[in-house]
């Protein structure tokens, strides 16, 4: 794939040189627009501008221009002029030019709006007006409405008419005079039907929908679990605004979870799918507030240890171990709290079974932890020839791990109750509590056994 | 939505016991199938089954079978009988069929395919070849293949007569005669095309496809990429085998990300889905070789410190710095791991950025170690009322950050090109190379330090 998509990026390339404009239009109109993608990533930034104002058809320049990113877009739009902007803007998809114009400045956004003619400019507005990971902002328009008193074979002549405009012809939404959903067809229901028969004898009424205002989330979640190829977006008083397409959804689920992973080792939001090429200066910020965090646990952690200074000066090995203990104990609470989010996020634990999995959970860290604690005592009693050392680290190494994973899952799970996102809010939480944790139960072991024993 | 499924779970109860049958009935049949789902969880097994024998259409039954885990589907089969569960089978999507003959033995499986209709047991049998993850193993063959002299009106009727045994109608593949690939119409354009055209005129003949063999995850990349309803699936012949749909492709995606997340906390993939509901047994040796893995590197770690117990024993405090150390060493790799791993998984970086994404990071990791060193040089100074202390930790932690930065970034790079799956191998080699490393110069700085100055 790689190698295919270079060789026409060096072809393309040669073929402006030489001015052959025929055959680079061909190429372009060839190409898959997700390879055109591929393609432009490989020439410089003029000649892509340059491709765009060789395709005279503005329906061809919207559909590959709604696959770049925002900057690209950006200078192409900037390259056409204003005239040529607004054209290409009305034959993009209503999501995709409300994603363009939301990224450029207010001021350029309101002058493109109003070469625009007042009904797509006015159908652009509404979906700008929706907060960014709302249902309502990922929406598009192109979704075909009937009235609920065609026959089969009139609806689909109606669909035959319609269809140039719309996204998605799968799925027919049946609405009333003012607009309410009231219900939705399929195409493979309505080819199968009798020409003759009313759709409203075949419709399925019992539709599911999202409002506007509700998580984008909310909407790939019951498209990804009914299998649907849309969802249809209403408001509050039931009218019909807009659908959601499954390819949308794949996007969405992809970004969520970025965010999710980016969140809990602290990257933040920040780091979103393009910025990976961000400067170090945004990359550094992204990053620095989890670590400051960080530091501060450490410190904290640095504290048990410096509470106990009298022992481990008189028993200087008892250092050696302090990376195994804040490993192993951030390990297992890492692992418990990366099972637990993920669970809950693609909703097969349910919080009303608290309880029951924080206990099967611990159970598991005193599992893991005998088993490893046992074994790294023999280290000890062989590498450091100490045999109380040995029972001390194997068994505040086997405490430290069932709090460890008690901890791992509770926490996930009480942020999600108080609805703190689990995913940003555990990470430095529970390094924190279970370095201090681990390190109190080893060291006040440790105190313990050499004093009475040492 | 969980209250709704509780009330409509308590009711078939109740309605079950009161022997209502004609009513769980009308119930089961509004139920979407994932609500379904969602209702057998607050249902006691005898229930479930009892349902499922009310259900005389074995449609109906496939439907809401395939939904369920495979432990309950076992459960429901067995209690059915066998020939019934062999008439369940051939009204099953075959792919869906399939993973439920993969889950039993396989002389339980033997037996039902014995009971079906020769082809139909034939068809089940070449998707149970296939290994794991691969395309085969998820296509199904409920699509539509046509020959390319019909018209357009001709393929319609086509459609009509074979629809109800197609789990997909969007998308209609034109196949020669001895059933190779050769184009793919949708059944938008086929309405939209004058009713008398031949379909040879509209055919898009450029049709994207993968192989049986080929890992789910390339198809899954390609129908988000080119946000396909369906990509069909053909044999190095290039024969039509099947087709896998989006929403077995929402499926892969999703179970794809979640098994990249446990690799990198190494809770591996016996994590599967389901068993987050596993016994504490199992949960414990899916999570056990990465911990022991995570304990040698401890254990070296702990000998650096080892080696340098003399400088530890004349200053004691230096100890309290272990934690933070070790912290944001290991925090700083895994950032830039994870970044690192998550933009080769979603393909934002390619391997032969390498060189120029490691030194980005690297400035990255140079320009957080002077912040946070700083800070924690203060924060040192403070604390310890020691100066020379100060010097000694905020230059370590700006070194260690710079260090961590740069391997997060490389490892995860060299195992994609040695073809080492990133995700699993980063993990515990980091925080090993980081904890090691950042003790080294910790302390290497810090005898020096102590040496010439203290």
């Amino acid at each position: 794939m790689e190698d295919k998509i270079k060789g026409i990026s060096e072809k393309i390339i040669k073929l402006l040189e030489e001015k052959k404009i025929q055959e680079v239009k061909e190429i372009i109109f060839d190409l898959y627009p997700t390879e055109f993608v591929e393609v432009t990533h490989y020439l410089p930034l003029e000649q892509t501008v340059e491709i765009f104002k060789l395709i005279k058809d503005d329906e061809k320049i919207a559909e590959l221009l709604s696959e770049l990113n925002s900057e690209l877009q950006a200078n192409i739009m900037d390259a056409l002029g204003k005239e040529k902007a607004s054209d290409i803007l009305e034959e993009m998809d209503t999501d995709e030019a409300a994603d363009f114009l939301g990224e450029i400045t207010p001021r350029e956004s309101r002058e493109l709006l109003d070469l625009m003619p007042k009904e797509e400019a006015k159908e652009i507005e509404e979906l700008l007006k929706y907060k960014e990971n709302t249902a309502g902002s990922i929406m598009n328009n192109e979704f075909v409405a009937l009235p609920e008193d065609l026959t089969a074979e009139e609806a689909i002549n109606k669909i035959r008419e319609l269809s140039p405009e719309a996204e998605m012809i799968y799925y027919i939404y049946i609405v009333d005079k003012r607009e309410k959903l009231i219900g939705v067809i399929s195409l493979r229901d309505l080819i199968m039907a009798n020409p003759k028969a009313k759709i409203s004898k075949i419709v399925e009424e019992d539709v599911v929908s999202v409002l506007d205002t509700e998580d984008q989330e909310t909407a790939a979640r019951i498209i990804a679990d009914y299998d649907f190829l849309a969802i249809p977006v209403i408001n509050r008083n039931g009218t019909l605004l807009g659908i959601i397409t499954v390819d949308d959804i794949i996007d969405v689920l992809q970004e969520e979870v970025t965010e999710d992973i980016h969140k809990m080792v602290g990257s933040s939001e920040v780091y979103e799918d393009k910025l990976i090429k961000a400067s170090p200066l945004t990359r550094a910020k992204a990053r620095l507030s989890w670590l400051f965090v960080c530091m501060a646990g450490g410190v904290l952690a640095g504290s048990v240890i410096k509470f106990y200074s009298d022992i481990l000066q008189s028993v200087v090995a008892l250092a050696f171990f302090i990376p195994v203990i804040i490993d192993m104990g951030g390990n297992v609470g890492t692992q418990s709290s990366t099972i637990t989010v993920r669970a809950l996020a693609t909703g097969q634990l349910r919080t009303d079974e608290l309880a029951r999995n924080i206990w099967a959970e611990t159970k598991v860290g005193l599992l893991i932890g005998l088993i490893v604690g046992i074994a790294l005592s023999v280290v000890a009693l062989i590498w450091q020839n100490n045999f109380l050392l040995g029972i001390v680290i194997g068994l505040s190494l086997c405490i430290t791990l069932v709090v460890a994973a008690a901890i791992g899952t509770l926490l996930p799970l009480i942020f999600t109750k108080i609805k703190v996102d689990p995913a940003i809010a555990s990470g430095p939480l529970i390094t924190t509590i279970i370095d201090m944790g681990g390190l109190f139960i080893y060291f006040s072991i440790g105190s313990l056994i050499f004093k009475y024993f040492g």
